[in-house]
C-alpha cells in the first residue's frame, strides 16, 4: 500500500532548448532546487524566481540565508531548478518543512537523484523538467537574495506537452495549473509570439 | 452587440496587505503595468516578474528598453502592477501588441484609468487587483533590465476569493489558473504557512 503510493510516474525526457524555458517557468510554479556541495546534497522548495533573459538564458531567483540550501549553492556555484508536478505536491511541502541540516531529503522523500551532465548538483528524476545552472552573478545575494543563475542545460519530459503545475499563493494555499490554450494565438504578432 | 462584448465585470475592491500580495502574483500571472509621465499614460503587458520580499513588499522585474513604459517607469519612477483575468486576455494580448508611441492605450482597450492614491500613474479599474508601486532601486536596469519595486498600497477585488488569471508560455499559448486548493495545509509547519 505504502510502495502504490509511492509509485510515481516516470518522464520519458529529452533535450530541451535552453532559451525555451520560459515556456514551464513564466507560467509560475513552485519549483524544487536541488544542490550538492562537500558529499553533502540537499533540495529545497522555491517560488520567488523569475526569467530574465532568452539567451543566455538566465534565471532569478530569491533564496534567503536562513535555507541550507543558501551556502550549497553560493559556494558550489551550481545548482538544478526542477520542475514537479501536482502529484509531488505532498512532497513538495515536507522539502519545504524540512532541513537539509537535519536529514538527507532525496532518502527521506524517496527522490531518485540522477546525474547532470554540466553541474555536480543533482536531477530529481521524478520532476517533469530539469534544468542545470550556473551562478552567474553573486552580487546580488547580499542586499537582496537574489541569485542570477544561467541555464546550461534543460531536459523536459516529452509527454505531456504541458504539465500540472503547482502555484503558491502563500497561506497553505496552492493553485493547480488550469487548461492550456492556443485560442488567442491568431491575435499575437508573429514577431511577439 | 459592440457594448455587450465590451462589457466588462466590474471588481468591488478594498484595501488588501502590501506584505500578502505573493497571494496573487506569486503564482505568476501575466500582468498589465501602468506608467504616466508628463501628461502621457501607458499600460504594458508583463510576465518577467517575483516577490522579493514581504516587507518592505518588494517586486522584482524585467522591462526591456524597447517598451515605450521603460522610460515612463523609469523617469517617473512609478508604476501600477495590475492583475487582469482571464475575461481580459484579449485586451492584455492587443496591448502586448501595441505601441504607446502610437496609440493611448486605455482609450484603444476600452479601460478606465483610476486616479491612484500614492502614485501618479493610474490603475487600471477593470482588473481584479492593482498594486501602486515605487521604483526604489533603478542601479540594475541598465545591467538586466530588472526594476525593483515596492509596493506602496494595494488594492484587491473582493470576490471571487482567488481570481481566474492568465500565465503566458510564450509561442501565443496560455495556461489558465486552476482550481485553489487547501488540502495540503494541515502538512505546512504553521511558520511555514
Amino acid at each position: 500500500m505504502a510502495a502504490s503510493r509511492d509509485a510515481l510516474r516516470t518522464f520519458k525526457k529529452t533535450d530541451f532548448p535552453v532559451s525555451n524555458i520560459r515556456r514551464f517557468l513564466e507560467p509560475g510554479p513552485i519549483v524544487l532546487v536541488s544542490s550538492a556541495w562537500k558529499g553533502e546534497r540537499n533540495i529545497m522548495s522555491m517560488g520567488w524566481h523569475m526569467v530574465m533573459e532568452f539567451s543566455p538564458s538566465l534565471i532569478g531567483c530569491f533564496i534567503t540565508s536562513a535555507n541550507h540550501s543558501f551556502d550549497m549553492i553560493r559556494r558550489s556555484k551550481e545548482c538544478v531548478i526542477n520542475i514537479p508536478t501536482v502529484d509531488l505536491a505532498a512532497k513538495v511541502v515536507g522539502i519545504g518543512n524540512s532541513s537539509g541540516r537535519d536529514v538527507d531529503k532525496f532518502a527521506k522523500f524517496r527522490l531518485t537523484a540522477e546525474r547532470a551532465s554540466k553541474v555536480g548538483a543533482p536531477l530529481i528524476r521524478e520532476c517533469y523538467a530539469n534544468f542545470e545552472c550556473k551562478l552567474v552573478d553573486s552580487s546580488l545575494i547580499n542586499k537582496y537574495g537574489l541569485f542570477v543563475l544561467e541555464v546550461v542545460k534543460a531536459h523536459a519530459a516529452t509527454s505531456p506537452k504541458y504539465p500540472k503545475t503547482i502555484h503558491y499563493r502563500g497561506d497553505g494555499v496552492f493553485m493547480i495549473s488550469g487548461e492550456n490554450t492556443s485560442r488567442f494565438r491568431r491575435r499575437f504578432k508573429p514577431e511577439n509570439l
